[in-house]
């Protein structure tokens, strides 16, 4: 089966998301990373800037809290609500064009499509700390902090959503060192699976 | 750096063997996988045949009988003695020439070596499922058990010894699903990152 879109996972400072751009430029496929936001604010009627806090990064609190917190009558949270919001429209966005989607659990949302070419982009601390204080203008120690809160947050809502693990090699198509292999050879490998 | 060494970790059934004794043949370097059984068996003074039962598929017993069972006096079991001797075996084999390790934990043991490529090889349930019919004759339901049992000895073999999980892919340069990329194509992505 050719596939049409490509999902990003991606570890903070591994250089995912640059590469998820130059790939969709490339192949000249719509490219989504906070564009979902916006939609997933229209559709849940909440505000945009509450998706961003909230959406893919959620629970700030840690697992357990996250869990049991703030369920309304119908044992939903208001994370729940994004989360629904958020499964509609990347289902609607796969139904409608090739593209490349950054993150937000869309290879677990597109798991029944045999279209969809599933990435996890990593790295090694040395380079992404580099990255991650030149992009963000901020100290090696902020860096390092920052990389460990956002995989933490990421990965907590991965494991609750999807009940498999961030991370882990079998739920992706192709997993690759961005640190290793570099920027290009990345981007040449996903076009070469597609 | 460029790489001189290619580890391949792999689940049962998914032709990680296969794809890394082709590349062998295409880079025209060194290939080693059973051949690693015969030196151990050198290097320890134990039979091929112990050691073709007890490295890298211990334990059969579980994790928590094997971490305290059958010490010597120095709190040494004969399987931490097979596999100091494997250590010492892959450590002088990279040494000596560029190669394809096949499994082994060798993507550990050279660890400290930064002319590695270390690849993960899994693949897709029913794909994996005939490839093991055909090669062992056996019945649908006898190759998933092998599957089973096979990769749950070498996931408790490798996270007793190197303290990393099995098949998480931050361990691995590389991780390819063999059952979606296709066989030619996963030999073609790993030379192309030497």
């Amino acid at each position: 089966m050719t596939k049409r879109i490509i999902t990003i996972s991606r570890e903070f400072g591994s250089g995912g998301r640059f590469i998820g751009e130059e790939v969709a430029k490339k192949l000249g496929i719509a490219y989504y990373d906070r564009e979902i936001i916006g939609q997933i604010a229209e559709q849940s009627g909440l505000s945009p800037e509450y998706i961003q806090e909230n959406a893919e990064l959620s629970p700030k609190k840690g697992l357990f809290a996250y869990a049991f917190s703030g369920r309304d009558i119908t044992g939903k949270s208001v994370e729940d609500m994004v989360y629904e919001s958020q499964i509609k429209v990347i289902l609607e966005i796969a139904e409608k064009e090739s593209c490349v989607i950054i993150g937000r659990n869309a290879d677990f949302i597109l798991r029944d499509r045999n279209d969809v070419l599933n990435v996890f982009i990593h790295g090694d601390m040395p380079e992404k700390t580099q990255r991650i204080t030149h992009l963000y203008n901020v100290a090696e120690k902020e860096a390092v902090k920052m990389m460990a809160d956002t995989d933490k947050r990421r990965m907590t809502n991965y494991n609750f959503y999807t009940e498999q693990k961030w991370g882990k090699a079998s739920n992706y198509t192709l997993c690759l060192n961005s640190s290793q292999i570099g920027y290009d050879r990345c981007e040449k490998i996903i076009m070469d699976c597609m």
